[in-house]
């Protein structure tokens, strides 16, 4: 791992110049900053490193750096987290990835630079080196909803498999056989998984193969839109799709609002995430069930088993289907 | 190093005049605030205080209290103030009060432990001490949404007269006498200025004042269902309602779909908050837009200008109303 030295060294500065950048103080030139900070990026230097954890006193403050505040599977998993962690004595301190590697980064920065006792974090997938020093800094950490490959530590996750299935038995079992699929970005182990699991799920049930049925977005609305859009102008013939989080539900449905008034009804909505409003939908929307509230109870469970020097699990959480066939039939007049 | 005191002396003003332009009061003059700053920028004060460069050096970390983080309101201002956090290098600590001035108070003093350059807060209302050691303290504060009488920082918030008198306006145009009000917490800000809002317009126009047709929530989903359950519960017959927010709005539409599935449409909503999915809904809902964005961007800017000792001015965000009705008759079949 990178020292100070190094930093101080690649940036061309004095090791005293370094160590005031590094730690905030205000005493240092612009250019010196900028130039310690590049240096530091570059190296993938974590502020203060292991000898942080000797010297770092509790705070009862846990970190928790999520994919997405404006999605609603994101809010509900940081307001459960938030509220085991009161219960244990701790508070919580949010920061929002914005599905973004770079920004990622950043936070990861500005936490190992805070006083915090634990990081709680939705990986995006793509900074292994970053999350590797901080791992190794000494700061506990807690992988929620996502994962990535090479990094060990405990993760509380959703059984992607499980609700993939039980949607398309669903829709199998309501006559669908020309099923689309709006995925997530595939580097995300969510996206990932979800994927796979539709794959192999949809061969398994006799479902179309059709390719023109499969598009991917990244998790947030207008790529929804987009997504349905192209599968709709592929010339496939969907009577159902299966979106793979609430947010791109969203766009999904804006789609096929657009498409025709009429689409919205014809083409049958399944969601990955139930949203509050899927019940006020006409027709309402049926969906799996991803249980943030538990994924962040127990991911602030197993950080502060972790904190307090206690072994921790990894875990995944049951999801459920949520049936909205039945309130479409009685909503149908309003 | 310069004190406060050599500010106030070299510009000519009383300790207490300079203290609040630097603090970015908005009860200063333009005269003070012209001879301070240049009085703090010719001895080179540290914005804030020796004694807080004494204690704290410069982070670049903004720290951010919301509401309520499940609110879509608060998610949207929070995303916005993060770029623009982003855009000025600086990152964003978010944390959840959660509707409870207990928890906001918890974190008021987590945020006093962190090293946080300043403080974006939208108060609960009823924690004025706290917030007043704060801002005494010397951290920069800045109110955004909401605001608390008796403290005097700059506030970014919503022209919520300007919001309700366009929803009322709109309803009385398309036939509404009997509108009813779900309201927000009087002891909010907002709450308060939306429900004054609504009587004195709602007596401008001519609509019914039967007190029955006027019920209150916390601004979360739950209190929305059983305002509308309340109203009408009591005898009451709207034939719309207004919803104070987005949340409520979601708790409104679930009373009047229990009640009977006709209802939903039969009782015309207007929200206080647009969010994403009104357009799905059938009949769609139409909304005041309230416009998180730009008070994310501007508290943020503000909050900056602090920071970095310029003055800061408060400021009302307009509102737009967003009309659904022509939505309504074209998904009519949907």
């Amino acid at each position: 791992m990178a020292t100070i030295k190094d930093v101080a060294a690649l940036a061309g500065v004095s090791l005293g110049t370094a160590s005031r950048v590094l730690s905030g103080s205000s005493q240092t030139s612009p250019d010196s900053r900028a130039r310690v900070t590049a240096a530091a990026e570059q190296l993938n230097y974590i502020a203060n490193g292991p000898a942080r954890s000797l010297r770092r006193s509790r705070t009862d403050v846990l970190g928790l750096l999520v994919s997405d505040i404006r999605n609603p599977f994101f809010s509900e998993l940081a307001h459960a987290a938030e509220r085991e962690a009161q219960r244990r004595g701790y508070t919580v301190l949010l920061a929002n990835a914005d599905e973004d590697a770079a920004q990622e980064a950043a936070y990861l920065r500005t936490f190992a630079s805070q006083r915090i006792d634990g990081l709680l974090i939705a990986p995006q997938g793509s900074d292994l080196t970053q999350l590797r020093s901080m791992r190794d800094s000494g700061l506990p950490l807690v992988f929620v909803d996502r994962s990535v490959d090479g990094i060990d530590v405990p993760t509380i996750s959703t059984d992607n498999d499980e609700g993939v299935r039980s949607a398309l038995t669903w829709l199998h079992g309501r006559g669908h056989r020309e099923v689309a699929f709006v995925g997530g970005p595939p580097a995300v182990s969510t996206g990932s998984e979800r994927r796979t699991a539709f794959l192999r799920i949809r061969d398994e049930l006799g479902l179309s193969a059709d390719p023109r049925l499969i598009a991917h977005g990244d998790f947030r609305t207008e790529s929804g839109v987009e997504a349905m859009r192209a599968v709709l102008a592929s010339g496939a013939r969907p009577t159902a799709v299966l979106s793979a989080d609430g947010l791109m539900t969203l766009g999904v449905g804006r789609a096929l609002r657009e498409e025709s008034a009429r689409q919205l009804g014809v083409v049958e909505i399944v969601s990955f995430d139930d949203l509050d409003w899927f019940s006020l939908v006409s027709p309402p929307i049926s969906a799996v069930r991803n249980d943030a509230t538990a994924i962040g109870r127990l991911g602030v469970a197993a950080l502060v088993d972790v904190i307090e020097g206690r072994p921790a699990a990894s875990h995944r959480v049951a999801t459920s289907f949520v049936d909205r066939s039945a309130e479409a039939a009685a909503g149908a007049g309003a």
